[in-house]
C-alpha cells in the first residue's frame, strides 16, 4: 500500500523526521511517502497556523489521489483539515492526535498529554471532546518548547519533555502518556525508556491504524456528510479548485 | 464603530444580501462594511469548502486590522476560521452560528436548527458541542436547498424553509428556531411571521452581539491561547504571511 | 427602550450601585430603571435567600409589565426566578450570570469565576451546567467576602477580589475572569486594570445583551414552556396573584 | 419519626390525597403530617407557580423545625425549594422527583416519565440533568391533564395517564415508568396493574427514602453549601424572616 | 423480609463484620442473612478479583431465590455482578456503591470517595459515570490500605482512613464523604465522629434502600433488558446452570 | 505473532466461524489461535451470560500467557472481562465492541449499531458511554435474532440483519454501521454489499488493531490500575487461582 504521510508544516527536516519514524514502524508491504505542502507555515503553534496548514493538507490529498495513494496520515497533533481531507477521498485518512488517543485508550484506562506549547493545549482539549476522549485524559501538559526546537535543539527539548512526562506519571494517576507533537516521533522510544510507562506517539500510531483500515478493506464513508464535495467555482488563488469532480 | 461583516464565500450577491441585513439591524453608530475574500468557494457546503474559506476569513481580518476595524463577524453558519481570526486581533470576532445559539438560548429553553443541506448538519452538531449548546438543541433539520438557490431561486427556497420550520415547530417541542445559513439573513422576518415563533438568524444576531461587546469595551483576550500568533516564516503562496508581527 | 434592572435584594445602596453601572454602559436610547423589591433579603448568599428573592423578582416584572418595560435584567449572580420571570412577559429577561457566561465565552476559550462566598459557588456550578458552560469554566473561586462588604467595606473587598483574580490568572489556564456578584458592577474596570486580562461583570453584560435582543426585535418565546402561566387562584399572602391574565 | 409531607400547592384535597398515600406506605413508627402552606398557588404548572410555591415550602420547614419534625418531603414533581429547605434544617429533605428518579434507577436501567402538562416537561428535564439521571431517562411524556383534573376528574385523567404509560411501555425501550405529579400518588397501583411494568410515584418513594435516611442517622450536611443561612434582615412581607438563627 | 447480604469475597470474618453492621441498622422486621460464596477471592482489589467474584454473587442470588429471599445486597464497593444478579430475580438487588452514591447525593450537593487501594479508584470512576454521579463526586481518594488490613490491622487502617477523610473534608469543597469499601462498615460512626461531616457507608445505606424498595412493593423490572435470562446450555464447571428456568 | 482469539461462549461452531474470519483478515505474520473456554454459556445474550463468560475469558488469557500469546481478542460484543484480562498480561487485549467503535469513528462521523436481541442493546449503550462513543452512535438497533440462529439459521438471520441495516442507513443519518455480534463475522462483506455503506464488524477490526498494537511494540500498561493483580488465596472452585504470581 502507498501510505501518504502529510506533514502539514513546510519544514523539510521535520518531514524527514516524521517519514523516517513512519518507515521504521511500517509493515513490509507499506510504502511510506512523506510529504509536506509547498505552501504553509514552517511550524504549527496556533489556530491561525493550523487554519493555513489545512489548505496544504487538502492539496497533498488531491495530489495523492492523482497518484493513487491508499491512505493518508495528517502528521500534526491538531489534525488540521481532517474532515475536509476525508471528503476528498475514499481512502482512509487518519490524524495523529486521534490515532494517539485511540491507541492510548487500548492500553490504559487514563492518559495525560504532553505537548509543546501551552497555548496549543486548547486544541488538544477540543479534539478530545470532539472524538469522545475527554473522560480518558487526565490532564493536558506542556513542556513549553517551540516546535522547531525539536529539530534544532533536540537534547534540551528531550530533557524538558521527559521531565514533564515524569511529572505526569507521578501526579496524574495515569497508565500512559500521549506525546502531543508530530515532531516528537523519533523520540518516543527514548522517552518511554526514561519514563517507564507506555508512551504513545501519533505518527507511528497512525501508520498502524492506516494499515489496519486498509487491511480491513474499509474506506471513508461516502454515505452522508463525508461524501465528495459538490463541484463548484472557486475564485482567486483557489481558482484551480473549480468544478473539480471527485471520485 | 467599524463592523466588518465577512462573508466567507466569494459570491458578491450573497455578500450584498448579508450586508443589507446587517445594515438594517445595525445601530446608528455602527458602520457596516460587508466584504468577501477575493479567493475561495462561491458557497460553503462541505468541510472542504469550509477549510478553504477559513483562509479568506483570516485575510479579511488582516485587512480589517490594517484599516482599523472595531469588530468582525464571520457570516457563514460553520463559523470557519473563528479561533484563528480571534488570534489575529484584539477586536471581538463573532461567528453567526455561535451568535444564533447564544441568542436563541436567551429567548427559549430549547430550539431546533433548520439548515440548507443535510450534509452540513454535522458541522452544526460539532459547533453545538464545542460551544456548549448540545443540550439546548432538539434537532438539526435540513431543507435540502443548495446555498446558492437562496440567491437564485428565492421563492422556492423560502417555501421549503418555512415548511421545514413548521415541522420543527409542530414536532420538536421547542420555543425557537435557528436558521442555519447566512444566506437566509433577509428572510428571517418573513419566516418568523409564517411560522409564528421566534426565528433567530445569525448575521443579525452577530451584529448586535458585536455592538454589545464593543459597547462593553471588551476585547478578545490576549492572555493564553488566543494570544497573537508567534511570527514565523510561511512558504509558497502564503509567503506573504511570513514574520508578520501582530499588535 | 425602558430597561428594568431588578436588584433581587432589598439594599437600596446596591440597587443604586447597580443602576449607576447600568447607566454608564447603556446606549443613548436606553432608559435604565433600577429597582428592588420592597420585600426580600438585604443580600443573597444562600439557596434560601435566593428562593425568597425570586418572589420579589416576579413582583418587579409584573410591575414592569404594567409600566411598559421593554426588557428586564435580574441583577443577582444566581439568576433567581429567571424562568419564572420569562413566563410573565414577552419582553426579554436576562440574568447577570448567564450574561457574563455568554460574553466571556465570546472573548476567551476558558474562564474562571471569582465570587463572594464559597458557599455560593455551588449556585454558579448549577447555572454553568444548566446553561451549557461547564466546559468553558476552569474553576469557581471565592474571595470569601460577605456581599454587603462590597458596599460597606469597599477597599478591603476590592483588594481581596483582585488577589483572587490574580490567583485565577496565574493558575487556571484561562483567558478571562467572570465576577460572580452584581455588587461588583462598579469595580470591573479597576479590577480588569489590576489583573490585566478581560474581566466580565454581569450587570453591564446583561445591559448590552438586553439592548441586543430588543434591537433584534426578539421576544421571549410564548410557544411552549415559557408561555404565560395559566390563570389560577392563589391563597393567603399571594392572593393578589389570583386569576391574573397575562398578555 | 415525625415525617412532614409538604404539598407545595394550597389545594387541601390534594394534600389529603398525598397524605393518605404517604400513610398507606409509611412504616409503623412513622407519623405522617401532611401539610400545605397557607399561601401559594392551588396547583403548580409553571416556573412561576413553582417559584411562588418555594416560599411556602420554606415556611412549612420552619414550622416543622419549631415542632421537631424528623424529615421532610416536598411533594411536587418540580422539587420546589429543595436546596433552600435543606439549608434550613439538619433533618433530611427529599423531593418527590429526585426520589422517583433514584428508585426507578434501582429497579430498571432506563425509564420514561409521564407527567401532566407538556409545558412542565422542561422542569423534569432540568431536574434529570441536575441530579445526574439524564442518561437513565428515555423520554419525558405528558398526558396533557391540568393538575387539578386529577382531583376533580379522576377517571378521565386515569385513562389518559394509562394510555400515555402504555405508549411509553411499547415505544420507549424502558423497564419502568415514573409518574410526574404528586397528585397521582393514589393512582400508582392501578396504573401499574394496567400497564404491567414497575410504575414509580414520588410521594411513596420519598417516604421510604426519608425513613431510610433517618434510619441511617444521616442528616443534611452542614459542612459547606448547605450550611444554615447567615442571619440577616429581610424586608416587607418577609420581615418575619429577619435575623433568624437556625440550629 | 429476608434480606440477603452477599459479601462477594470469601473472607468469613468480613462477612461477619458486614452482617453485624447490617443487623445493627436493619428494621425490626428485616431478617439479615449475611453470606459469602464458597468460591472466590478472599478480597476484591482488582478487575480480575471482581470478575471472579461476580460468579459467586450470582450463585448466592440463585440460592437466595430457592430460599425465598426478598431482597439482595452486593456488599463490595465495585458492585460486582449487579445487573446479572438483577436478571436472576424479581427481588430488588442493590450494590453498596450505588447505595452510597444515592444516599450521599440526598444529604449533600458534592461528595468525595475514600477507598482502600488507589488501583481500585478506576472502578469507582466507572460506576459514578454509569450511575450518573460523576458530577456529584469531587474526588476519588485512596488510603492505600489492603482490604484485609481492615480485618487484621484495624486501628492502623482506621487512622489512615480518618487522615484521608480529613484531607477530603479540608480540600475538596464537599459536604459528605463516601467510604469505598464494604469492610469499613463497622467504622462508619467512628469515622464520622472524627471527621465531623456526614460519612456514608454502602452496606448500611443498601440495607435501608432495600427495605425501602420492598416497602414500596417494587421489584426489579422484568420488562426489557433485566428480564430473566433465556434458558440455555452451559458447559464444564458451569454445567449446573444449564437450561435453568427462572421465575 | 500469536494472536489468541477468544470466543467467550462455548459453541465450537461459532469459534470456528470467528477464527476463520480472523484468519482471512490476518496479516501473513499473524498466527490465529481461535479458542473458547471449556466452561461457560453456549451463547451470550444477557448480563448473566456475560458475567459467567468473563471467567472463561480470563482462563483463556492465563492459558495464553503460559503458551506465550502476543495479543488477545475478546470476541463477544459485550467485551466481557476486558479490564480483568488486561490485568493478567502485558500483551494487548482488545474487545470486539471497542474495536468496532474505534474503527467506525475513523471512517464516518456517526454510526448505528445493529445487534441480535434488543435486550442486549443496553450492554452496547453502557460500552459506548464507557469508551467515549455515545456521541458517535445515532442508534442501537436489534434484528431480534437469537445468537445461535446465526449458526443454525444463517440465511434467515442474514435477511433480517440486512433489513435492519437498511432501515438504519435510510433513517439514522449515519455514515457506517457496526454489527453487534461476533457471530456475524463471516457475513460482513455480504451485508456491506447489500447495504451499500461501510459495515464494521468487531472480530476483523480487532485483529487489525491487535496487529497494530503489537507492531507498535505497545503493551498493556502496568503502571496504575491495570497492574497485575495482587496474589491472594481463592477458595472453592477457584482455588486454582490462589497466590498466582503474574509477570
Amino acid at each position: 500500500m502507498d501510505l501518504r504521510v502529510i506533514n502539514p508544516n513546510t519544514t523539510a527536516g521535520m518531514t524527514a523526521t516524521i517519514g523516517a519514524a513512519a518507515e521504521r514502524i511500517a509493515a513490509p508491504g507499506t510504502r511510506i511517502t512523506a510529504v509536506n505542502p509547498d505552501s504553509g507555515p514552517v511550524s504549527i503553534e496556533s489556530h491561525f497556523d493550523e487554519a493555513i496548514s489545512a489548505v496544504g493538507v487538502t492539496e497533498e490529498v488531491r495530489r495523492g489521489e492523482a497518484e493513487g495513494a491508499d491512505a493518508y496520515i495528517i502528521a500534526c497533533f491538531g489534525d488540521p483539515g481532517l474532515l475536509a481531507a476525508r471528503e476528498l477521498t475514499r481512502a482512509p485518512v487518519i490524524g495523529i492526535a486521534e490515532a494517539a488517543f485511540h491507541v492510548a485508550s487500548l492500553v490504559s484506562t487514563r492518559f495525560s498529554i504532553v505537548t509543546t506549547l501551552g497555548r496549543t493545549g486548547i486544541i488538544a482539549e477540543h479534539l478530545l471532546a470532539s472524538y469522545g476522549f475527554t473522560g480518558h485524559c487526565r490532564r493536558v501538559r506542556a513542556a513549553e518548547i517551540p516546535v522547531l526546537d525539536l529539530e534544532e535543539n533536540g537534547d534540551a527539548a528531550f530533557e524538558r519533555i521527559v521531565a514533564e512526562c515524569c511529572r505526569a506519571r507521578d501526579a496524574d494517576n495515569i497508565g500512559a502518556i500521549v506525546l502531543g507533537c508530530g515532531g516528537m516521533a523519533d523520540l518516543t522510544a527514548r522517552i518511554s525508556d526514561a519514563v517507564g510507562l507506555p508512551v504513545i506517539e501519533g505518527v507511528t500510531a497512525a501508520v498502524k491504524l492506516a494499515e489496519a483500515l486498509v487491511g480491513l478493506g474499509l474506506q471513508t464513508s461516502k454515505h452522508g456528510d463525508l461524501a465528495f464535495p459538490r463541484p463548484k467555482p472557486f475564485t482567486g488563488r483557489f481558482a484551480d479548485l473549480s468544478d473539480t469532480r471527485y471520485e
